[in-house]
C-alpha cells in the first residue's frame, strides 16, 4: 500500500476503504440473503443520487455499454438522433448509435467549445429527432456541457424528443436532475464520481423513456443489453426477491453499494457544491501557474475534472513520469486532434469530499513541482 | 468472516484469499504500469488453459456476453446454426443467435440425457451449418456434453462449421483442448472454475474463426461485443502497451490474473484429474445416500458439480435452509421442466485443488446431515 499511487485521473478515482473492502467480499451467490438487498438498494439509491423516479440499471460491464443499451432499446433503424458532439465521446456513441441503424446528425463544436442552446434549437428544426445525446462532461476535453438549458431547448422546440445524457465522467460530481430538468436516459458507470471501481454499467431511463421502449415496433437487435430481459431482473431485486438472466458481478456491486450509501448520507446537494469549490481551486492553481485549460471558459468546464495544455516546451513524457515520480498518477491527452498537447487530472469522490486526505493538494502541488523540474520558469 | 457460509453454488465459486485481496487493490489506472501486464498475461495464461494458439478475450461483462460476441461476430443473418441442447442455456444461446439473424435449429434431447454423436451426424447432413453451439456443461442439469466427439463427427460431417462450446461452467475444471479437437470458439466467466469473482467474460477464439470473422460480409451489429474494437486491445495489452476502446474492470482482472497462475502453477492436467477424483466421490457419496442425478449416466455428468434429485418427501424449502443452517449455500433447480425436483451443489476450484480446505467433505456431510433432519430415512 506504501507504494500506491494516488489515482488521479478523470477515472478510475480514488475509493474508500470501506468500498475496497466490499470489493474483497468471500464468494457469495447472486441469489444470496445478503447480496440481494444490495443490489436492491442501490437501485433505490440511484433514484435518489439521479432525482427520479425512473427505472436504474446496474449491469456487469463497462460504461460503454450504456450506450449499446440506449441505442438498442430506444432507437429503432432508420430514426434520427441529434448528437450534441463535444470531443472524442460523441464521436463514440455517435458510431455506436449507427451500428443500431439510426441515422446521426453530429452538432460539433470546436475543441475547448460546449453545445450552444441556439445551435442545439436550429438543428431541431431540420428534421424529426427520436433522440439527441449530450456528453455531459466529455473525458477527452473537460467541457461541460449545460444539459439543463439543452433539455428546456428540447421540451420547447421538440418536446417528444429524449433526452440522452452521456453522465460517465458526470454522475456524483455535477448537478444533475433527471426528472425536474426533463432528462430521459443518463448512461454512467461505477469507477468514476460514483467512487466504485470500475466493472458497471449504471443508468437511469426516465418512465417516458421505458414507455417509449415499451412501445417500439421492430424487436431489440440485443440480447445481453435488451431491457426485457433487465427490467424484469431490476424489480425482483428492488422487490427483494432473487431473479436470474446473467450473472450480476458480485463484489463490484457491493463496493457500488457502499460507495452510494456514503455518497446519499453525505449529501447530494452538498457533493455538487464541494466539487465546484474544488474544482474552483484547481483552475485558479492552474490559472495562476499560467497554465490553459482546455475548456475556453470556466463557465464550461467540468467540476469533476481538469483537462490542461502544457506550456510551451513541456510533453507528456516530460510531465507524466515526474508526476508518477511525486506519487502522482495523471493522464494524457485522449482527443486525437491535440492528445500530445495537454493532460488531464481528476478531482471526484472521496480526493475532494474528504479533504482532509490531501490528494488535490498533494496533485496540485506535484503538478508545480513537476514543471518546475521540466524547466518552466511559471512554476518556479 | 466467521459468518461466512460456504458458496457451494455452481458458480460463483469460493475464490482463494490471495485472489479476493487482489480484488482489493487500490485505485489503479486501466493504463498502469501495474495493470498492463496484468491483463496482458491474463491473456497468455489463457492459451494455455484452453490449450489454443487463437485469441482470448477478457471483457467486462458477465458470460451471457460472451453469446452476444459469439451471435453478432461470427454469424451473419439468415445462417443456420445448430445448438446441441441439453438444458436451460441451450435454450437461452439459441435465443441470442436468433437476435443476430441466426436460424437455430435445436438439437434437443431428454432432460439429464447429453448430445449423441449419431444424431449430431444426421443434423449435420441436413443443411450447412455456419456454427454448432455445445453447452458444455448444462449448468441447470449438470449435464456434460462430449465436445471432443461432437467436434470430431463436424469435422468429418461439415468441416466449415464452426464449433462453438459454452464452457461457463466447464473451463478450468473440465477438459477443453481447443485446438487438438478442433474447437473454434470457448466462452466463459470468471466466477466458475477460473475461481475469481463474477465480472468478466472470457473467450477464447480460434485464428480460424478470427479469420470468418475478419471475412464477414455484413458489419456486426453491434457495438460494444464487436470484435473490431476489441482485438487491438487485446493486443496491444499482450504487447505490454496501452489502449482505450471501454474501461476494462480493474480489479477484476487483477483477481483473475492471480487465479490464472494460480491455476497453471498447480498444472492443467493435474487440474483435470482433481476435478474428476472429487466429482467420483461426491457422486458415490450422492449415490450411498439413495440419492438420484440428474445426468442420466455417470458417463455425461459434469465433473464441476451434482444436480440431484430430492428425495420423495423433501423439497427446496426443506433443504436448502437446512444446508445454510449447517454453514452450505447450495443452489435449488434451474430448469423450467423439474425446477422443484431438484438441488445443485458445485464442486469447483479450490474447493477440490485444496481438499484440505474441507469444503467438499463440509458439504457432502451437510447434505446427509440436512436430509436427516427433513426425516429422509436414506440419511440415518
Amino acid at each position: 500500500m506504501s507504494s500506491h499511487k494516488l489515482c488521479m485521473i478523470p477515472g478510475p478515482i480514488e475509493f474508500h476503504e470501506d468500498v475496497l473492502q466490499a470489493m474483497a467480499t468471500p464468494a457469495t451467490s447472486h441469489v444470496a440473503p445478503n447480496f440481494i438487498p444490495a443490489l436492491g438498494e442501490s437501485i433505490e439509491l440511484l433514484r435518489q443520487i439521479l432525482f427520479t423516479s425512473g427505472q436504474p440499471f446496474i449491469i456487469a460491464g463497462s460504461g460503454t455499454l450504456g450506450w449499446d443499451m440506449t441505442a438498442c432499446n430506444l432507437i429503432e433503424a432508420g430514426e434520427n438522433v441529434l448528437v450534441c458532439n463535444s470531443g472524442y465521446f460523441g464521436d463514440r456513441f455517435g458510431e455506436c448509435l449507427e451500428t443500431y441503424g439510426a441515422k446521426v446528425t453530429h452538432l460539433r463544436v470546436p475543441i475547448g467549445e460546449s453545445p450552444k442552446l441556439a445551435a442545439v434549437a436550429a438543428a431541431l428544426k431540420t428534421k424529426k429527432f427520436k433522440a439527441i445525446t449530450i456528453t455531459h462532461v466529455d473525458t477527452s476535453t473537460g467541457v461541460l456541457s449545460d444539459i439543463k438549458g439543452i433539455a428546456e431547448v428540447v421540451r420547447k422546440e421538440s418536446p417528444e424528443t429524449l433526452v440522452v445524457v452521456d453522465g460517465v465522467c458526470s454522475v456524483g460530481s455535477e448537478e444533475i436532475r433527471m426528472d425536474a430538468w426533463g432528462i430521459d436516459v443518463v448512461v454512467t458507470a461505477s469507477q468514476k464520481a460514483l467512487g466504485a471501481p470500475p466493472g458497471l454499467c449504471v443508468m437511469g431511463v426516465s418512465e417516458r423513456a421505458i414507455q417509449v421502449f415499451k412501445n417500439r415496433k421492430t424487436p431489440v437487435a440485443n440480447y445481453y443489453a435488451n431491457w426485457n430481459r433487465w427490467l424484469p431482473i431490476m424489480n425482483a431485486y428492488e422487490a427483494r426477491k432473487p431473479s436470474y438472466f446473467a450473472t450480476p458481478a458480485v463484489q463490484n456491486v457491493f463496493a457500488l453499494n457502499v460507495s452510494l450509501k456514503q455518497i446519499v448520507a453525505q449529501g447530494i446537494e452538498k457533493r455538487f457544491a464541494v466539487h465546484k469549490e474544488a474544482s474552483a481551486k484547481a483552475k485558479k492553481f492552474i490559472h495562476d501557474l499560467g497554465l490553459t485549460l482546455v475548456p475556453t471558459s470556466l463557465e464550461h468546464a467540468a467540476n469533476g475534472m481538469s483537462a490542461v495544455y502544457y506550456p510551451e516546451g513541456v510533453t507528456a513524457t516530460d510531465l507524466l513520469p515526474k508526476l508518477a515520480a511525486h506519487g502522482i498518477v495523471a493522464a494524457g491527452g485522449l482527443h486525437v486532434d491535440i492528445a500530445p498537447k495537454y493532460f488531464r487530472i481528476g478531482h471526484m469522490g472521496i480526493s475532494v469530499t474528504e479533504p482532509e486526505r490531501g490528494h488535490l493538494d498533494a496533485t496540485l502541488n506535484a503538478v508545480k513541482a513537476s514543471l518546475a523540474e521540466c524547466g518552466y520558469k511559471g512554476a518556479l
